[in-house]
């Protein structure tokens, strides 16, 4: 591959993926490329430019990023029509070096409980519409087990849960790059269950966790839970975790794991590129820390291929990779997984102790419909389906957002990262949001210090509507008039 | 009421049902009450002898339990044609009085695994036969319910809960004695969870926590994964939890929280008087101690009716009730709740926090259940059956054990506890018994200090077979041994 060697390790010099996607632009700018033109395909390109085939991927994910070219299905890669407009990203966070306390909680019960009421337009929890999952096929598969299983279906399935579920597991950890057994992985009550466990496995009380900088607020609220402290690391709005802020701070201070998402951040939508997943393993396994991966919206790459894991990288075991079917298949199923490497034993025994088991019918529900061969098919549409959805949005924020907005570029996943104009104060707009019946996620609970004042998250998760379309333009609005009266 | 008045604050003068039940007894002995005879209706005997219903109640569990009369469906309670030969209790605990850091892990993994293969004769594990649930008929609610909900079924069902089961087990709880309302439960993922969030919603790493002795191991697993200590109070077999030995630990050090199963213990099989309960909430209010209260195995009496949980006696909302379906319908639902009093904000937090969600299908399908009268007919049928397997038992214990022997009278649930001659150590039993194929729960699971090393508690959840009766037989042999070889 050769990658990992041409990049330096400040990190300054280009990728070769960057390259790939520069000589490309480069043709579609000067006309060689056309609007509506079939983009050369991956294979081509790879033995045309002596590049590996992940290489062009990444190049063609941050071309699709960009607005250049548009997937379309089983065909190939496109010239856009017309390339989109695009906001400036939001800027590099720099959080201070401090440990923090978290005390998110309140403000996170507010947004959930906003995502309770069907009267409200959800545009804050990070929840997709229950209508893009296949409910029904997965009930009727129930209901076929149910039969054939009898009353096996209704009985405990202590840790570390259902032998046909870990095996279809395993086998699609391929597509992440991974080689793991049915041993090497633990069912859990979802990827929140995965992710508390494995940091009582690893870490106690007033411990510190390095985390992302912004970062998933329920990651926050079970380190503050158990009573950790939270060590924020700065992030790029593309390339997620910052490798060298991340390395100085491991080598100041006693970090006891490093819990992240490489792929498709929540709320950046970023997704590491596969030297800094690598990269990222040798520095955890240099300090010897234990590297918790949140892989939860890893599936949902906007590109055809899904990127590999950091996990893929991990030699030693020290990586922990969790993940759960709530954001691809089955939100109201609870089912999670853990593969914790060498700290197995550990997980296994917090598992049983605080949970004792996940649920039986929906294990055996989740094996049948990966067994069925149903999920890559699925998965596909879904993909396109949040891509044009998180497009929508992109658009519609860049129509009715006051000047001075930026926007985050997501490679994956359904949500929006927004910077407003310093002027506008989340919180407030929150609270106006709310009073107009739309939700939205305010940035100061993506960190554990006060930070992220004038950033908000928007759920791209529900299909695109007037209905959506009215409460971006009325959110637009409202921050308008907060960044006018500034 | 008056019986708590006559009940002196040691509890040295007999119980009212005591008097109560010493009278039938007498007129059994006498013969004017003869075998295959109806006793007197509840309703006649509380009016005759001016005590309450729920006073007569309390006497005829006991003289069920004591083998002298037993209940017939839907007629009423008749003398027993041979009075049952049972073996003497075993003693009242006496534990230590220092605090003790929990670390049973190992050996209740131990446990689990041999539970989790199929081949082993299942007496360890409190596993009742997934065969005396109603599976198919869960499967098919969870059917029509798919068809009329749509994809709502699949959706995120953020806490409390589902308001539908939040309704259907308020609706329940009367029968516990409670007036709850939707509002004061939340859904969890089973009881250990809900245990598990209480504790930490209470109390924090190094905190004690006053737990019955011997008590449940899973118990024990948490407090020991949540770095907590526990305080062992002694226990009567009969009537469970010593309030003078709590109230000597309340006066003396600080206690975070009590945690502790009133009804039908686990694995006494005890159950606390109406009397006791009262005392009880009166104790933990007096020291303003939350009451964790697992009512687990609470709907598994062996009597007519259930008694009253201690939250019956909760007027300042220090009692927090904890249950699930697992031992009552669906073990492999995982789905429990809590009615948390006045903790209600923590426990909500720390269940979001901790696994976000309870699994909505399997919630929309309980709440059917309920909602459709199914479930105390159901309970009914189940509290026959496992009276009739813990006696058959608890005979084949009195055929097969050796000399010295003491077994526990379960008023409710499906353990039995067993005081083995002393010479006979619980662990190598233990392992004795796996080598032949069967699986017991050794004694010293169920405390946090050495102890109950000649004790071991037996699975009664499964119908009585050949199989059942050659491996208590083979215990029983093995036991034997060991007491004479000493």
């Amino acid at each position: 591959m050769g990658m990992s060697e041409r990049v330096s390790a400040s990190g300054s010099a280009p990728h070769l993926y960057e390259v790939v996607a520069g000589s490309i632009r480069q043709l579609i700018e000067e006309g060689s490329l056309k609007p509506g033109d079939r983009v050369p395909s991956v294979r081509r390109l790879s033995r045309q430019q002596g590049v590996s085939i992940s290489t062009v991927l990444q190049a063609f994910m941050l071309l699709e990023n960009g607005g250049w070219i548009e997937a379309r299905p089983q065909s190939g890669f496109y010239v856009r029509a017309r390339r989109l407009e695009l906001l400036p990203e939001p800027r590099v966070s720099k959080p201070p070096r401090a440990a923090s306390e978290v005390s998110v909680d309140d403000l996170v019960l507010k947004v959930y409980e906003a995502a309770r009421d069907p009267s409200i337009i959800p545009l804050g929890a990070a929840c997709a519409a229950a209508d893009l999952f296949p409910a029904a096929k997965l009930m009727r598969l129930l209901g076929g087990l149910s039969r054939r299983l009898g009353s096996r279906i209704n009985d405990y399935d202590l840790p570390p849960g259902l032998l046909e579920l870990r095996r279809q597991l395993a086998r699609r950890a391929l597509d992440m790059g991974c080689r793991l057994t049915s041993e090497d992985i633990i069912t859990t009550c979802g990827c929140t269950e995965a992710i508390s466990v494995c940091l009582q496995a690893v870490a106690g009380p007033g411990d510190a966790i390095a985390v992302e900088s912004p970062t998933y607020y329920g990651a926050l609220r079970i380190i503050q839970s158990l009573k950790m402290k939270a060590v924020e690391v700065a992030t790029d709005a593309g390339t997620g975790l910052q490798l060298d802020a991340l390395e100085a701070i491991l080598r100041r201070r006693t970090i006891k794991a490093v819990l992240a998402m490489p792929s498709f951040h929540n709320p950046l939508g970023s997704c590491m590129p596969d030297d800094h997943k690598r990269r990222l393993v040798e520095l955890v396994t240099k300090y010897d820390v234990p590297l918790i991966e949140d892989d939860i919206y890893g599936d949902l790459a906007f590109a055809a291929h899904r990127p590999p894991a950091a996990k893929a990288y991990d030699r030693k075991g020290l990586v922990m990779l969790c993940s759960s079917f709530s954001k691809t298949l089955a939100p109201g199923f609870r089912v999670g997984w853990v593969a914790p490497g060498r700290y197995r034993d550990l997980v296994l025994s917090r598992k049983s102790s605080l949970t004792l088991a996940t649920p039986t019918p929906l294990q055996w529900t989740l094996a049948e419909f990966l067994q069925s061969g149903g999920y890559d098919h699925m998965i596909r549409g879904l993909r396109r389906t949040f891509e044009r959805q998180v497009r929508g949005m992109s658009d519609a924020v860049g129509r009715s957002f006051p000047a001075g907005t930026r926007v985050s570029r997501p490679m994956g996943g359904f949500v929006l990262w927004i910077e407003l104009p310093p002027a506008v104060d989340a919180m407030k707009l929150f609270d106006a949001a709310i009073a107009e019946g739309i939700s939205l996620a305010p940035g100061p609970i993506f960190s554990a210090r006060p930070g992220f004042r004038h950033f908000i998250r928007l759920n791209c998760g529900h299909p695109w509507s007037d209905r959506i379309e009215r409460a971006v333009s009325t959110i637009g609005r409202l921050a308008g008039a907060m960044a006018a009266k500034a």
